[in-house]
């Protein structure tokens, strides 16, 4: 599909190129705005107003709104006012909110010079909302209803708004602004009977968001109970705006991202990979490296203090590497399962004791049984097959003890912190496999030598 | 809210065990499903299917799907015939499908035979589609529209067939079964005239994905597109069926999941963390573990061959861990942000050149930077403050320059493995912490003691 979708590309270029602009308007107007905005990622600068104003004008604003930031940019410095207003009209307002936020100071005045007085409100109101919130992703183009309506009256009202609203199947009962109700179109279309009042057959258990309302939890809410849109209110229960599935699909997306990247030690980032400049790739991963790095300072003190020890026993120092990789392994599994079941909302923590109890018996587990393997590993492979004969069977004894115990300190460590984290108000995944690898470095070589100290006396 | 549910959940089992059926039931019909099915999680196996008979029918059926496999059991296996057919009446063919896969054989076995035979089919159908495919999460249940039709009779069958169907919003127009176009209801409400035609407001540029399509390729489209519903259709352009919104954000979820659990070095879960057993948590952590624990052989092997230096220059064994430490987490960091943009379908294959290009970049800067610190940190730390004279400016300059070439190796490893994953058509995810780290960690040894042995002559 992706080299069909190249060929075609190329072709539309052409097309372009060879101004043979009849033809490329016929064949712009049947594509997917997504695919359009995609086609412009690739033209030379000069070549994307020329291919914009062959648009019709609500395609134009559809496509505008899936575009990258720079094309955007490129095309808002180019417009005239009255372009800039005809497809400013077009947008949903919380596009709108969205493009402003993206946009350079000098861009953004001339955005809201050119919105509508009423848009350029809106757009005020939501971008005064916390980052992350409920009321910065919301839109405030909904169908609202009365209680009054009937059903027939409500289907009316819906062809009449209909055509300016992010969604219209999902429609909310209002009362002085208050929200007392919602209704879907379907429910409408399936009423028997025309003159039934909405309130008759509207739904009044209404689960709704506050602006205030972390992202998160809205999308953790559209995942659990698979709405097409929800409901953001006021203090007061008033009505404000409603958010829709595709912003919280973008939403579940981009906290996965940064889950993934906080987990392995990057800032997260705002820009997709390409899109990142080699600087902000840096920036993003250097300051995790650096205090990580800095932070091993501590294992380096243990192993000059225990230099007598290793030098007494040189064949201990092959297995630290071994020691230091399955603890950080064991622990980032458990932190990893931890913060994952945080963010998916199943775990809280007040279930630190159940955390703590399974991850105990599965270490336990997994620290013997790899215990007894790496056990018959060092004495057939290192001592019989390899003929070291510095690794004595005690030697190997202290080996294989160190390991199960730093398995199971490392896979405690990593179910509780994360935990711990969230007790705290911190972000859970910044607990993740880097910062839990250090701890338990330290860790399991003190385990490691105390063992080799008290069994082989060194 | 989570408090707030809690006390509800013990009014409502308070009132169960009271018997004040007739209150309990009045509470329980205002409720959400999702929300319902959360309470019965908490209930002692008897009070299970007391409570469920409380449920009207349609809310009954929706609950039940919403309930954990185990209650879903408990109750089919006391159900009478007669309430197991109303129940499975009720459902959509996609959740009945989705029941069936649950279910040890005993139970499929009565549920198939309680079916209606046209249910029974497609149950089937949806079982033989390959597991992770469009096919498996479809439903076929969606409104189909002909050709010849007007607005106003496509509204009309829309509102005597939609009670049954998964979505309305969206229907689809075939013609001897082949797909030739999609409206919406938003373009049907909004049509001025009830006379037009569907096929001149039909959208014919049509975007489907086959029975075969992969479900991560399918949330794909779904997040690119910001669909409520996508057309699913055999080789022949024939439609089998529809994927609704809420079953693409659960395999987004899912998928996510899978992608955090194999970077951790686990093999994907198909339970939940709670869920989970102590055993099948071990089952899931112990393979990786085992194999990487294994692998760090060759660490042990490389640092036994260098065993010499290491007795000359014993202050050399104090940076292992940092070394390894740094080199892994640099690695980690470049693996998770490619695999992240190839399951977002931001990467390709071919983009190859364009990772290494800036990784190459990326790693410099990182190796650079750490290098200089790492060097000062030695010298003012280790050398000046804890008076250990064996770090001499040399072994800083070891340690150091082997860090810098380390973090490079690393960040290009971790780069271009998980590109090499996916050209060999394995899971990219499976190259990230744990594997790169094990690869990272010998290469780094091998780095510092060729240093070790070109600069102090070891």
């Amino acid at each position: 599909m992706a080299e069909r979708f190249e060929i075609v590309q190329k072709a539309l270029q052409k097309m372009l190129e060879d101004k043979k602009y009849a033809t490329l308007r016929d064949i712009l107007v049947t594509m997917n705005p997504s695919d359009i905005a995609a086609l412009f990622s690739n033209l030379e600068e000069k070549q994307i107003p020329l291919m914009f104003r062959l648009l019709p004008k609500e395609q134009a604003a559809e496509t505008f709104v899936e575009m990258e930031p720079d094309a955007q940019e490129l095309l808002i410095l180019g417009f005239s006012d009255n372009e800039l207003k005809a497809v400013l009209d077009e947008l949903y307002v919380d596009d709108a909110a969205d493009l402003v936020e993206e946009m350079p100071a000098n861009v953004v005045k001339r955005i809201l010079k050119q919105a509508d007085p009423e848009m350029r409100n809106t757009i005020n109101q939501i971008l005064c909302y916390p980052e992350n919130s409920a009321g910065s992703i919301m839109t405030t183009e909904y169908v609202s209803l009365r209680p009054h309506m009937t059903v027939g009256e409500a289907i009316l009202r819906i062809r009449r708004q209909g055509v300016d609203k992010e969604t219209i199947y999902t429609c909310y009962v209002t009362e002085g602004r208050k929200l007392i109700g919602l209704i879907t179109v379907k429910d409408l279309l399936l009423a028997e009977d025309d003159e039934t009042p909405v309130t008759d057959i509207m739904l009044t258990n209404l689960i709704s968001v506050t602006t205030h309302t972390d992202q998160e939890e809205v999308a953790r809410m559209f995942s659990k109970y698979n709405f097409l849109a929800l409901p953001v209110v006021d203090k007061e229960n008033r009505m404000v705006g409603i958010v829709t599935f595709d912003d919280a699909m973008d939403v579940m997306e981009d906290e996965a991202t940064e889950d993934m990247e906080i987990m392995s030690g990057m800032l997260p980032s705002e820009k997709t990979y390409l899109k990142s400049s080699v600087f902000e790739l840096f920036k993003n991963r250097i300051p995790w490296l650096m205090l990580l790095m800095v932070s091993a300072t501590f294992t380096g003190l243990i192993i000059t203090a225990f230099e007598d020890a290793l030098a007494a026993q040189v064949a201990l120092t092959a297995f630290i590497p071994m020691l230091m990789g399955t603890g950080g392994n064991s622990g980032s599994q458990s932190s990893v399962t931890v913060i994952r079941s945080l963010s998916l909302g199943e775990l809280k923590f007040r279930d630190i004791g159940i955390v703590l109890w399974k991850e105990i018996r599965t270490a336990v587990l997994c620290g013997i049984s790899l215990a007894v393997v790496c056990f018959a590993k060092i004495w057939l492979v290192d001592h019989l097959l390899m003929q070291n004969q510095e690794i004595t069977l005690m030697v190997d004894a202290v080996v294989c003890l160190a390991l199960a115990v730093t398995v199971i300190i490392a896979k405690v460590v990593g179910g509780l912190l994360p935990l711990a984290a969230k007790a705290m108000k911190l972000d859970p995944a910044v607990m993740a496999s880097p910062f839990i690898s250090t701890i338990v470095d330290a860790l399991s070589l003190l385990v490691y030598f105390l063992f080799a100290k008290a069994l082989l006396g060194v």
